[in-house]
């Protein structure tokens, strides 16, 4: 056994001891644990601070661009943000041990599900340290231990937060090796740890195409992954249309790197003279770039002819992709052809439309007269996420808590013996 | 492409397709296809009876043993059994479109959650051809398509079944390929079949633990498997002895070849000496071999010394292993180590251990004061279940309708946009 391979099964045997102990830890020890964590960063600010510094310099030196060194970069706010996000996660509710459908059967046992841990994850993520105290807080509160592994460029950062999460950890009395960081930027590191079934339950991997598509072809165990957004607004005929233009526009340009921002506009052929005009002036004056259909190319002048690849294409970037299409069920037919199953709205006041949407767009998120954007874990209520599952299988669209258990049944008897 | 990938292809495009007629399909049109099959399934009695004489005949002369031409064979029971399956099925609330929590907030967006199909169920299975018309009607309950692959032994059954399945579901308005059984003995269809996540969603094998850890190992979709139970029952010394003696035996020897059936038990040493004597006369008069630690075999002489192996072993048979234990911590640990994470039952009228037995042992049922033999979908009231999942990824225990589907989430708003 390679030296990489001995130091993950000690950190997978670790990770394996510990989560039977989180897995029945109090939600006041939890609570306190998330806390002290939190109390721990703000203190640490300045250690913090002296860590994220050597893997700027280190980045700047290795010539990463601007975006990433933006993502790397804690500072004051950040760091007070990582505090933050710890004592919200205290303030939920402990979704482990809740029990419900508890109802008598024929036979006198009562039947119910208890929510459960899933026992210990392994989130693999890139240079955002932020996401190493927010996993962390997620993973505590679930009652799930969690082996991290963050991009190389932020090590020094993620151990700097490590070592406050540990210190936490400890206060409240819970072990340590609940929430380990990878100390190595051995890429062996990942390939035994997405392939040690007995020590590790499910694989969630943030981060960007290549790197999720990777992780999902060799991984050995469960994968909960947020694989891309293709997002879409239907503008409905019978819609109201300053909604419609409003919701069209915010989707759009409230931001353009994130998932759940709409990438491709269809438009009822009904109502496409009276909100193309209007809304491509929008979209121009903002700087977004439009491709079309023939349609939409002549009713807006401005826009490029749109290529068969641009329906699948996730810009994340001021470019917007313009279908004008006959009715509810071609938009429909378009969202099944094209959708990455993130994100879908449609916007009208026709009341069975709006049901069929509903039910028959197949993706994780499915709206009705809003904005894509609000597909979030904040905004569902959630407190916060570590993801949004483009999957179907155990959880779909953001991640929280509950996401992160499993529910167990349990059975109350006085003696009942099967017949 | 190989004639066989060529058939799969075809074979899993035509699923997909159907899947999305499926998922919208109305709830009326699900069960009078239910129903539908049942009474096919009746009329064509002579015709299943006259396919499976095939089988059997080929069995015999392939030389299969009594117990397989057991589970191979129809008989005119057997076929009004997969009849009332059908119609109980078809009496079942229909899962899909159901919506929980739907709740305002802050923004003023309304949020829930809507169930929702899988998509593609690929179900692979062995001899039993009455799973064909079990897994059929789950499926098509819970708005999936599927494509089920028997075993070779049971082609003329299989086949014979599909066309009743197929008319049922013609009848009622449905895709025939809502329900395909494949109709090629190849074992390359398996290996494309699970390997193909543009066209199946899940794999649900069905069959001994060589089949179902080959499956898991080379899937490239999520696999919900079921693979063994060892099962424990905990006599605490605050046990009622009555109770305690009547589960214990029940568990162990209601039935012999079955999942639930308890392997292990554990007897609290406070206890062992009142209860051990009486049991063990109760099993050996019962014809269990009895294999016990040392106190185990100082208490009962007709006990053999339990091997280190002992404790990992699913007998299937009637044989036991029995261990005194000191207290319910000891045998928590005892399960942690050695369990299959299936059922485990403690007998005690202690308040505090009972909670905490239902709480840290991890398993996928667990019970107080009942028999592991209630771990079963019928007795759960699912109605029926298509296997009990040792997985705690998205599903755990029996298996019914609700885990065949998943959950996507519904945003209902007026025209909110995000600030």
């Amino acid at each position: 056994m390679s030296d990489i391979e001995q130091y993950m099964t000690q950190v997978g045997r670790q990770a394996r001891g510990a989560a039977r102990a989180m897995s029945r830890a109090a939600t006041a020890a939890k609570d306190a644990a998330l806390r002290a964590i939190a109390a721990a960063i703000e203190a640490q600010q300045a250690e913090l601070l002296e860590a994220n510094n050597k893997d700027m310099q280190a980045g700047r030196d290795d010539g990463l661009d601007a975006a990433l060194l933006d993502r790397l970069e804690l500072n004051e706010a950040r760091i007070a943000g990582m505090a933050e996000g710890l004592r919200q996660i205290a303030a939920l509710p402990d979704p482990v041990g809740g029990i419900s459908d508890l109802s008598y059967r024929p036979s006198g046992i009562q039947v119910g599900k208890m929510r459960v841990p899933l026992g210990v994850l392994g989130i693999i993520y890139e240079s955002r340290p932020n996401v190493t105290a927010d996993a962390a807080g997620l993973a505590l509160k679930s009652g799930n231990a969690a082996i991290l592994r963050g991009g190389s460029e932020a090590l020094h950062s993620n151990q700097a937060i490590a070592r406050c999460v540990h210190a936490g950890l400890e206060k409240a009395g819970l072990p340590a090796a609940a929430v380990q960081v990878l100390e190595t930027v051995d890429r062996a590191a990942v390939g035994k740890l997405i392939t040690m079934p007995e020590y590790v339950d499910v694989i969630i991997p943030r981060g960007g195409k290549g790197l999720i598509e990777r992780i999902s072809a060799e991984a050995r165990v469960p994968v909960i992954k947020h694989l891309h957004g293709v997002c879409h607004v239907y503008l409905d005929d019978e819609a109201d249309l300053e909604k419609a233009i409003q919701i069209a526009f915010n989707a759009k340009t409230h931001r353009y790197g994130v998932c759940n921002a709409m990438e491709t506009l269809l438009v009822a052929e009904g109502i496409a003279e009276r909100v193309l005009p209007e809304l491509s002036g929008m979209y121009l004056e903002k700087g977004v770039e439009l491709r079309g259909c023939q349609t939409t190319c002549r009713l807006v002048p401005a826009a490029k002819p749109a290529t068969q690849e641009d329906w699948d294409t996730e810009y994340l970037a001021p470019i917007l992709s313009i279908r004008v299409v006959k009715d509810v069920d071609e938009a429909i037919d378009h969202i099944a052809a094209h959708s990455s199953s993130h994100t879908e709205s449609i916007v009208t006041e026709n009341y069975t439309r709006a049901r069929r949407f509903l039910r028959e767009v197949d993706s994780s998120s499915v709206m009705v007269n809003a904005s894509t954007r609000f597909a979030d874990g904040f905004e569902y209520g959630l407190g916060a996420e570590i993801g949004i599952s483009t999957d179907k299988f155990h959880v779909r669209g953001p991640v929280g808590l509950e996401g992160l258990t499993s529910q167990k049944y349990v059975v109350l008897g006085e003696g009942q013996i099967r017949q």
